[in-house]
């Protein structure tokens, strides 16, 4: 098997391997063409555009009055008012008409004394007042737009105004997506409640065609392909002969079932295989035909890195517009980045604003995690010479969300809960513009990020072993100089999740130290972590005596699908979880999630459309529907 | 004809106006609907949307490699290295394979020794190493997306990998646009060639249209209706059945033959008439039905703003989003602007990036001027308690161009010729990122911008009547401690712009001093008006001696058209423009029309490309095509 693997060619720079696409495909052409202005928006002008008319195409009256010669004003004053006589020497006109031969001035209704047969006036007028000159908006001849000019909404009015009816513009590139992989599921042709284990939703090629159009080309997608060298070579073939470019997605690293690369070599020629970028190592370019191939990676990360990076960026050249920049900000990261040497990372990151700084936390790494995506705010490029960065550096950061949706953004930080989702949601039913933005570092970072001052407000459930008591003592510990609200979320149970049925009949704590069962742990610094190691305690037992407890997860959640895939026999964690995936569930206490709130944050309105919300009946059904939860003290100020 | 005309309601500022606006729409509902996620980009979400499936939906493989249960690698060494049989107890992976029954981690082939019957490891490996464990990604229930989320790209994978594959969605609000006016042709109906005097093409629906787009709507256009109530309220009463919105333009002031207020009140009831703002001021908005009503003001400038502060964000809200924001940077006027008190004013300005610092130049005001928005890369909002800015004051300005592009573009402030725009439209074939912005405020008002850091360079033909040379002595009397370098762009003919066959047979500019003929000057300050200055001194001529002197256009072209429209009998101007509008034309002068560039950014590669772009044969040959120009000493660096 090891025979057929492919080899990288010498992996480039992000810079070196985008020199050599350019190189490449620096004149590629995509064709122009001619049509209506009307239907021109967003598109490119390919040649000059140039007034056919002036606006106004004539001396039009600017306001409604009277149109006069000036001259015959000149000297009336209000003790020697002049008299003027509609139809001879003077005419009624409405914004927009036309001046009448020999006037070259409007007297504005407001200043006119109308008496029956004839106005006066008690003032003169200059030549020329109240009149929009021809041309004064536009002289035919002028050049509107130049080449190269993306017509936007008021691009047309100029266009139209200007007597240009059609223009030229750049087609717009054809981009054929083809999507390969045998685990691969078309979405038309599944049920989700079907899959198999195997199974894969092919994503890819949808939000690559997304892409497409964000970048102003045209895209089809062609019918799933099974890993096989002779139909990816086929449709390959049969698409460069009417499409600007192709992006075969997966197969494009050096495993033995990876054809992208030997597709395209076949074909015609491959220039790139394998970038210094994390995500996205894997993409590969090359040509066939006239028509530049890529070769995308199938992790959906990766797959939009290389696209961004590479295709993109080709596709906006081929439509002769400048690149496409995404604002940048400048950022402090919440904690240390560490970033290996010898590539360019994109971390994904969450950006939250906080007394007017912009404090940046990293999301997962992984290129196969696409909520890294669709839950960041921004991305911060750590450049291949950089080995991290630290947390008082501040860094840029590109913006994926407008920097004002992320300015009107709770930053919540701390332990996680099922209802933030929830609570995020039934904000969003009233208040439009106010968003929450959770992490979930466990109650003490919750703290911690605080104290520092990289939140708004901590969602924490700490218990007190001493007094039963949650989160005031510890608040009274760590943030003695931070003054701090405390309001009550839920009341939740937690317990033991366990695999449905309970076949290995798991019925306690306890019975975890025999051995025989897998625990999956929290986080440390967790309130559940800290939860569980109390009870071991008084319990008498160790760390060591539970199997699995040097293994965690960061949500609930993730230790109920743990629990749910057999990678483990019982976790502690939030009765909603285990019911969210129908798994078992044995009560070990009840205790209070709460909202730990800067106080001065506390009179904010974002803050208060929060607290009116928890307030509110419709949240707190819905938190009972989720089941596991008491809303009997929620929105309580507690502190 | 007095008393037909309407009469503003009580005017109210924009704040109030659009707070009426939304009490009165708070609650308006386009209805909700069910669609496939494939179709779903820049949709709203009208339901969270909640994870079906988790992603991956199994323990998948994350490397090519082969598959083992991680304790049977426990303990191998270099020293003694352990044995795996394929299909016993390891088994080949690739990436993105369900990992097989009994197997919790992925040995990457380049860590094995693949020998004929079995494969050799010197290393162990722990548990779930390699390995996307289930739910990794996506946990099934998790919310993906809250109810208002705006789908993008990304958000398409999330939703199809969570098993989401149609989604709720609010329906796009749908508007009709109703264009009203006697005097307006549809461009469908007409040639511009064949336009009379009083005609104007209708462009103000397409530009509304687009906004509608831009504002995620769909639109529909209504034919044109003439100036006539019945014909607009029948239009308006069918309309109001179908649709979410309704934006009647023209006729919104209070004129006699405004019939957007008679209309509404007839239909249903007005609710603001009016508004303390510029452009705009006419704007009014009610009730027919159920459906908000506006009527726009038909200059263009004030159509867009009107709907941009109360139409769009009634659109986005309806949809459930936040307020669009556009970004805003901080600029420095270039000059004092003035303002009026009691109205906010939407100023358009150019803006240049120079040296770091982004200067702003004012554009015209006048709200018939459609290019005083399509030429403008911000606004600047002045509120209505403010009087004017002074030049050293940093303002705020809402950009509508991207600030890489202001960045990437050249400032040019000066004298203004023709050739300016034809070599922006040369330097975009070539380079898609680099502009020009070229100011006309005349070529000593360019010295003096170059002087205070405004531009990169100035366009000048300033004549030293002492010894005929152009610029220099300017240069070092004006600019004495700004070193500078000087390149010609064009050798041109000035001289009499003249009604076309030249009836009135003028044959020079002693001609002009028998009264007879109306003369059309240039501002103070440009080449232009000094060269006639200095023609006249030398004829002993006094300015009192030419009708018209004290009349003044700031550019070639409106000079031109003075002369086309009959305005003016002659005026003293390039041949170009004279050539551009077919009028005839007597010599005076062959000028030299230099670039001034200040050194230090001589060197920069902006500048560098102009300056190959001018010396190319490409950039000479449309410029000769022009007629009126020389270009034998083109692109020479004259000092």
């Amino acid at each position: 098997m090891n025979s057929k693997r492919n080899v990288y060619l010498d992996m480039k720079s992000i810079e070196e391997a985008k020199e050599c696409l350019f190189d490449h495909f620096q004149t590629y052409n995509t064709g122009i063409e001619t049509i209506d202005v009307v239907k021109a928006k967003t598109r490119v002008l390919a040649e000059p555009a140039v007034a056919a008319l002036s606006s106004p195409n004539f001396h039009a009256a600017a306001m409604d009055g009277i149109a006069v010669d000036a001259r015959i004003t000149f000297g009336v004053s209000e003790e020697a008012p002049g008299t003027l006589v509609p139809e001879e020497n003077a005419f009624w006109v409405n914004t927009g008409h036309a001046m009448p031969e020999g006037t070259n001035a409007v007297i504005m209704i407001e200043h006119l004394n109308i008496l029956d047969s004839h106005v006066e006036i008690e003032a003169p007028v200059f030549p020329w007042q109240h009149v929009r000159k021809m041309g004064e908006d536009i002289v035919a001849t002028k050049l509107l737009f130049p080449r190269g000019h993306r017509v936007n909404s008021y691009s047309l009015g100029a266009l139209l105004s200007g007597g240009v009816f059609q223009v030229s513009v750049y087609k717009q590139p054809r981009v054929m997506i083809i999507p390969t992989g045998s685990e691969l599921k078309q979405w038309q042709d599944i049920r989700p409640d079907q899959m198999k284990s195997g199974d894969v939703v092919e994503s890819n090629s949808v939000v690559l065609g997304g892409l497409c159009q964000d970048h102003g080309a045209l895209f089809d997608i062609h019918p799933m392909i099974k890993d096989d060298l002779s139909s990816i070579q086929n449709a390959v073939e049969e698409a460069a002969g009417s499409y600007d470019m192709l992006c075969i997605i997966g197969g494009s690293s050096a495993g033995s079932e990876d054809f992208a690369k030997p597709v395209i070599s076949s074909l015609g020629e491959v220039y790139v295989h394998g970038v210094t970028m994390m995500p996205g190592k894997p993409v590969l370019f090359g040509k066939v035909g006239q028509v530049p191939v890529f070769g995308i990676p199938g992790y959906p990360v990766a797959a939009i890195v290389a696209f961004e990076q590479f295709a993109g960026p080709l596709l906006i050249h081929m439509q002769h517009l400048p690149e496409k920049t995404l604002q940048t900000v400048l950022v402090t990261p919440a904690r240390k980045i560490a970033s290996k040497l010898g590539q360019e990372e994109f971390l994904r990151v969450k950006i939250g604003s906080v007394d007017g700084q912009l404090i940046s936390s990293q999301l997962p790494r992984g290129s196969g995690s696409i909520t890294t995506l669709t839950e960041a705010d921004g991305v911060i490029r750590i450049p291949k010479h950089i080995e991290g960065i630290s947390e008082k550096e501040r860094v840029k950061a590109h913006l994926l969300r407008p920097l004002s949706a992320i300015e009107n953004t709770l930053v919540i930080i701390g332990s996680h809960d099922n209802t933030l989702d929830l609570l995020g949601d039934q904000i969003r039913r009233k208040n439009f513009d106010v968003g929450i933005s959770s992490s979930h570092v466990g109650s003490m970072g919750g703290l911690m990020a605080l104290k520092k001052g990289g939140c708004h407000m901590a969602g924490a459930h700490l218990l007190d072993p001493v007094d039963g008591s949650y989160n005031l003592s510890y608040v009274k510990k760590y943030l003695p100089d931070h003054p701090v609200r405390i309001v009550n979320l839920v009341m939740r149970e937690q317990g033991l999740i366990l695999a449905k049925g309970n076949l290995k009949n798991i019925q306690s704590i306890e019975d975890l130290k025999t051995g025989k069962f897998t625990f999956i742990n929290r986080q440390p610094g967790s309130g559940t972590r800290i939860l569980f190691d109390y009870k071991l305690k008084q319990l008498g037992f160790k760390p060591g005596d539970i199997s699995g407890y040097e293994n965690d997860e960061y949500t609930h959640m993730s230790v109920a699908v743990a629990v749910l895939s057999g990678r483990a026999d019982a976790g502690l964690g939030i009765k909603a979880a285990a019911n969210a995936l129908s798994l078992d569930f044995i009560p070990v206490i009840t205790e209070s999630y709460d909202l730990i709130i800067s106080e001065r944050f506390f009179e904010s309105q974002k803050v208060q459309v929060l607290l009116d919300t928890i307030a509110g009946d419709e949240f707190k059904d819905r938190v009972l529907a989720l089941g596991g939860y008491g809303v009997e003290k929620t929105g309580r100020i507690l502190y």
